[in-house]
């Protein structure tokens, strides 16, 4: 180790030359590599690290984190890159470690309903591999993210309503922590009262106190029958009604999204759909044959009650997939209502009884604000995404939309929502985070990250501001 | 605060004499008090505190934690003692906090089904204040538990299979931590991402990273219709396999329960019931009117399938209530079995498709030992029970149990299941958990509980042994 004194470009140095010596052709500084790897897919300055590595081991992540620890070179998991908050930003260079290549399958437990899987496994090779198996993974954030990365920001989606988040579908990881020790946080049994939950602790960590290498899924049994159906509304008021008396009654939907007719309008024009260019809902029912039929009839009933109409069937497959795949490309539609803009997305989770008061307040600010801006949302938990489109070269409007999104956080949080239903904190909302929980909770979350991580080394300057001082 | 050297029997002194000013008749060291708050539900010794008060509010519990915290003196916090691993006593001495008169119901949203609580809440008395709402709370670990206590033990029982446990079921928590500072975990929000999961980080703690003195939970609607069912079977293979099949189909069972032939042989004669004294599967099933009785009708022919006989319906309210009685009454029907004798009650997961070999290898065990000890589990999360009939006055005996329940962790392990699935480590299962998940993963929790609590002072000695060193 080296002495006091030593500059940590030296340092850096050290690491980066025993990386390369390690890895090989798996070690890069090219600058198109690095560039790549420096920003998720949302709207953030670019910060790329000073090399990337490709390991392909649970050993070979252990040796680059020890190197690194060694010389207290910043350590950045990367996946898919499809974070929407700047959370796989080198903040303070260092390394990045491309987990893309670690994409085994390990195991799929049928009995068992659980798998073992390699961080690297996107969550469509997962469901076309358990396909067979009549499994699958639930979790479904739009993107064809990482399962790691959908560890890191503990990802939900469209199906979380009735499936819950990646807090609720990961039963166990192996991580390698800070000092290079690799750790597993759980055993295979489906729940466990053994000790502080690890599991937990890590998912959502956004890669700041670990690097997990292996995670252990729980899976579900293909329903025998799925449909699904979309509705318009008037109102956005009717829409969230009519969500609310759904859940309340139990109907188990397995998908119910919000669309403003804004989101409805650039559909269409993305994915040549003709939709009612209302405030609409998409729905998936889940269940045996009877069972669906009997979720699809009162959730009619409910939504022509809260003043629905048009409510249409998708039986076939093929009609089912076509309404999803529009669901799907609402970034890329939304950004299709302004070529040439990129995307500032953000997203806030409230009680859904006040859902409908912060969409309508919502509404207002954008067109006060007059930014095209489609909203979309997971409205039985709440949750829901702004697309705002800014040009990526137009300062003031940047100024403006990064304006609407601070009052926007602050009508979640009057609300006693969140700042972030499933984007993380990232580099984009340190601050807001501090306003949700207050500034002891965080410096009980610092705590835990000083515990685990005393020289910040993982994924330095995000959730918390870089802190100079801590990362020596 | 006192200098080095000053005796801890001074300060506890000091502080103990502090909270007599501050509470008057809601502090007590009678001894009688003391004893009854130095023990849980199941045999452990006894370590009774030094005192007992009665806090009313967040506010009294955060004096209560600053005044020991100056003068470092234990701090445990007691519910209904009915933990069953020794959670609750008082190793070091030290002041238990009893927080049954905190037993308000702050608030019930209905349409965000929700609500806030007070930790000395039931769940009976939460379930039958939400009755009028159409809501409920669905976690029942069978004792009428503290909200609070179940917090702690991160608490499931029969009904998780659908509903999942406290970990899944916990909106946000109110904790005063080790330094008297009050936390507020998450907001009010379905889900989150909002930096690290402290309110499943405190889910489980046993009261060792801080004092939880208020509760969001998350409710669900009553069902439509329930019924429940019973099936007996000639073998456990039967059983498990019938339920793998279940869940793999996705019949949304809402309990499923199974009891040994010996477990029924106990229910039968402490409740008066007429079951065939055969491995059992006792079901219940939640929804609509169509909905239950597919469910059932679906299980009806699995169970058949696998060789189960004498299914039988329990469609009205008092025969259901009935069945579930009976269950709930295992713990002291196994008592009954040898009047006189105490429990030692263990309970190990495994995953479901090693639970048959699970059971049929512990059955064989216990009848070497020659030991009664009826076994009663909620198969669907492949969690089991022993209750380990012993005579109080007979070391050997329970010598012989405590070798016979390290031989069901050690077979639990090694199918890869946990030592615990819902009573925590508390005392019991320190080398278990240590055992379970290797020295390095409770290293990691050691050091979040130094981070959160670094002068051991919230119910030391549990989760991981006393250790003077941190203790002061």
């Amino acid at each position: 180790m080296l002495g006091e004194g030593v500059h940590d470009g030296d340092r850096h140095g050290v690491a980066l030359d025993a990386l390369e010596s390690l890895l090989g052709e798996r070690f890069t500084r090219s600058s198109a590599v690095r560039l790549a790897h420096g920003r998720g897919e949302a709207f953030h300055a670019d910060m790329p690290p000073d090399a990337v590595v490709f390991p392909r081991s649970t050993a070979e992540v252990q040796a680059v984190v020890r190197l690194c620890a060694m010389q207290r070179v910043p350590l950045i998991a990367f996946g898919a890159g499809s974070s929407l908050e700047g959370n796989v930003a080198a903040v303070a260079g260092g390394v990045t470690l491309d987990l893309t290549a670690m994409d085994a399958i390990l195991a799929v437990n049928d009995a068992d309903m659980d798998c073992a899987v390699q961080p690297g496994v996107t969550r469509e090779a997962l469901n076309a591999h358990l396909r067979d198996a009549g499994l699958f993974f639930p979790i479904d954030p739009g993107a064809n993210a990482t399962i790691g990365g959908m560890v890191a920001t503990r990802a939900s989606g469209t199906n979380a309503v009735r499936y819950g988040t990646m807090r609720d579908n990961v039963l166990w990881l192996t991580v390698v922590t800070a000092d290079g020790s690799v750790v597993r946080t759980a055993r295979r049994a489906r729940k466990s009262s053994a000790g502080y939950d690890l599991t937990r602790l890590f998912v959502g960590s956004e890669g700041t106190l670990g690097i997990v290498t292996e995670i252990g899924l729980r899976l579900h049994g293909q329903p025998e029958k799925i449909a699904a159906a979309s509705v318009a509304f008037d109102s956005l008021d009717g829409a969230v009604r009519s969500v609310v008396e759904i859940l309340q009654i139990g109907v188990p939907v397995a998908r119910v999204e919000i669309l403003d007719a804004a989101m409805v309008g650039a559909v269409n024009a993305y994915s040549k759909t003709g939709f009612a260019e209302r405030p609409s809902l998409l729905f998936e029912f889940h269940g045996s044959e009877a069972g669906v039929r009997e979720q699809a009839e009162t959730v009619a009933m409910l939504t022509e009650a809260n003043g629905g109409w048009g409510f249409e069937w998708a039986l076939r497959t093929e009609d089912r997939n076509r309404l999803w795949a529009a669901r799907h490309h609402a970034y890329h539609a939304a950004q299709g209502l302004r070529p040439g803009s990129r995307l500032i997305v953000t997203d806030v989770c409230v009680p859904i009884a006040r859902l409908t008061e912060c969409l309508v307040e919502t509404h207002a600010d954008i067109a006060a604000a007059g930014i095209v801006a489609p909203i979309v949302g997971h409205v039985g938990d709440g949750n829901f995404h702004v697309f705002l489109t800014v040009d990526p070269d137009n300062e003031a409007e940047i100024a403006q939309a990064r304006e609407l999104n601070d009052r926007l956080v602050a009508r979640a949080l009057a609300m006693d929502g969140t700042c972030t239903g499933e984007h993380g904190i990232g580099l984009g909302k340190q601050d807001k985070l501090v306003d949700e929980l207050g500034s002891e909770a965080v410096a009980l979350m610092r705590r835990i990250k000083q515990a685990l991580d005393p020289h910040n080394i993982l994924n330095p300057g995000k959730i918390f501001r870089f802190d100079q001082e801590t990362s020596q």
